[in-house]
């Protein structure tokens, strides 16, 4: 038995019932009344199941789905999957599950029709087909991955209704195997004055972006596998390029080409589109590092909480800065703020998860978490974050979302 | 740059072509002749793939599955599949690959009519619904589960042409996450001479097994989630028991009772089964552990190496005494060894990725690893692993696994 956790049991660490994160709980201080609920017996033991299968899949009972984000009119391709943060846990996203941004849909590549061509300022041109690939060193992180446009609905002046993964859906975490891209770069030999590299994907879209060197010497892959397998083709198949800690578009998938120049591109989508755009008019590129950011999964939008008593509530934070050091947890809207658990087996660039017990005396409260990571840095609220930019502007926000719990139990995205 | 990279290129470390660990390889070490094997171009880039969808699926190119091993003639829903270790990186199995063995089937069990029991010798019987375990504390962790049967073919006195998969894929690596099972327990309150836990299954077959109460208490989950999302049907939805570090059928599936008692129930599957036969007549029970074991992944049976030159050997390591503390590889069949580098996120419990490059010079040539725990535990050769054993011994077999690469590069499981 972890004596650790008796002794701090029932003690309030913040206002309106967050407990110490290590408290210990029971059905009673649970609310879980009338015998604990009782369920009819479903008396499956005397009838033989499925067997086993080549490939598995979900319980129908869970209905697991990403929402998918309307494409263009006339391009449904263009478009974007959410994960479902409000079913999972943990801070590994299943494949199937990992979120999508497609500027012109999946393409259906034959890995031995690929190749990843190394060009520009080296010493030497460089082509790599994928079997060449899987014969390099490989290493294995996990590490998150968030579109840059994630959680932007929480900037339109109205608060929508909807889940968590609906509102902050564009992020996910994987372990992420691959070949570290300065082996690639060390074999071409950069030239004496590089200091861009431009990384072009085989899509229909042409999606090309310029990255600075320095950002991704030390970190950098050629993605090849995904939590063990090889990647889908919604992530890339077969190769991508892997920045970790940025925006996730300059991962580029289906990478074919890298280019090293001593300047960027300023291509269409580093001009016209993933520019963050500020109050003065002005837009600001290359600001590919992703922020401090933090969000609560359980309890959140469109739950309903359907007895009184303490819950966990349990969330996820990230920050491209590096490492998640603490997160907070408010019930109060901002007022008073508790330390939460976090999961022990955090890494640089990853998702780290959350939890902390909360008791729900049936009023109405506001849940709130707030992240810091390794370098000080603080998830700010909504008003900060939305501070510095236009009202237009799409990119990196990373404010406080907010649940008000209402006294029905029923969960509701809120600005406050 | 990774300056301590260049140094140590081209620096053997073992006998028949093993590198550094840190070797800097290059296109013309690893034997990539000719212009770098410029594949066709697939000129995808005008036209637009498929949509994003709301549930994903590998590419077609992959060929991505589980193999089955044949059920009982006249109960084919009691078998098992193996993950294909072969086709996979890093720790993470996908819970689509992630093996299966069931002895009745897989129940397809809705959530709202299970419900998991603690009852026995405790203080009060306790009933949870599946909503109930949802407001407890979790936790998640990433850990190995592993078939007893595991790697059994491998006894058997040939030794069989199959894959990686199918001579040792009834082991996979995820994340679990859910409530430490002392949480339930101290709720309970366990009498004071308890010792052992029962617990059991709702499925068809009603596995049940005996687990000493020192085993679980520190370390046993009541799981709900793997990888992130809810239990797949064959792990156990809605519930499992999970035991790290042990034998798979302890961490029982479909999960609805937990007995607390002073002594074991000796059930069907811990006397006719689950026990280890000895050579001399006598059948060992309750060996729960798991042992300290490696097997490379690639190159490994049925692969064919295609050109002479470097390639990346990879595998997977793990021991239920806990942390993997080394991999040695060999590849001159044991006479010479040297050490992988290893995965650098490895946890207790938890699959450990190892990786080391090696020179292929066309000479036939055996594989092998060998894997040392952090309780100093070496993995033994094949004659050592069997020696204790009956020869109709089925379980814990944990013998060094030895690919011979032939001439024209063929790779095939060997005894030697």
């Amino acid at each position: 038995m972890k004596s650790d956790i008796g002794d701090k049991k029932d003690e309030n660490v913040a206002g309106n019932g967050l407990l110490h994160r290590r408290a210990l709980l029971k059905a009673s201080t649970l609310g879980i009344a009338g015998g604990f609920l009782l369920p009819a017996q479903a008396n499956l033991s005397s009838i033989p199941g499925a067997p086993q299968s080549v490939y598995g899949k979900p319980s129908r009972f869970t209905g697991l789905q990403r929402e998918q984000t309307a494409g263009h009119p006339f391009g449904p391709e263009a478009g974007s999957s959410s994960s479902p943060l409000q079913s999972l846990n943990g801070t590994i996203t299943p494949n199937s599950l990992h979120f999508e941004r497609h500027h012109a849909g999946i393409p259906d590549i034959n890995p031995e029709r690929h190749s990843l061509t190394i060009h520009g300022d080296v010493n030497q041109t460089l082509k790599f087909s994928y079997e060449n690939l899987l014969a390099y060193p490989m290493e294995s992180h996990r590490y998150f991955l968030e579109c840059s446009g994630n959680s932007y609905r929480n900037t339109l002046p109205t608060a929508l209704d909807l889940t968590a993964g609906s509102l902050n859906g564009l992020i996910s975490g994987a372990e992420w195997t691959g070949v570290p891209l300065h082996y690639l770069l060390d074999e071409a030999g950069l030239g004496k004055d590089s200091s861009w590299v431009i990384a072009e994907g085989a899509d229909a879209s042409g999606h090309t972006r310029s990255i600075p060197l320095q950002l991704i010497l030390d970190t950098a892959m050629v993605a090849l596998y995904q939590n063990g397998e090889p990647l889908r083709p919604a992530q890339g198949y077969p190769m991508r390029l892997f920045v970790p800690g940025c925006e996730g578009n300059i991962s580029v998938k289906w990478l074919e080409a890298i280019k090293v120049q001593q300047t960027p591109a300023y291509t269409r989508e580093e001009t016209s589109k993933y520019t963050d755009l500020l109050k003065d008019g002005t837009a600001e590129m290359f600001s590919l590092g992703m922020e401090v950011k933090s969000v609560i999964t359980s309890p959140s939008g469109t739950m309903k909480l359907r007895r009184k008593g303490v819950y966990e509530i349990s969330g996820m934070a990230w920050s491209g800065a590096r490492m998640i050091s603490a997160v907070e947890v408010s019930a109060d809207g901002g007022k008073t703020w508790a330390e939460a658990m976090l999961q022990s087996d955090s890494q640089t660039n990853a998702l780290t998860r959350f939890r902390i017990p909360w008791h729900w005396s049936g009023q109405p409260s506001v849940l709130q978490s707030r992240a810091i990571d390794s370098k000080g840095n603080v998830q700010p609220t909504r008003n900060m974050a939305l501070e510095r930019y236009s009202m237009a502007n799409y990119y990196h926000y990373n404010g406080i979302q907010s649940w008000q719990v209402d006294a029905k139990g029923i969960v509701k995205n809120v600005y406050v």
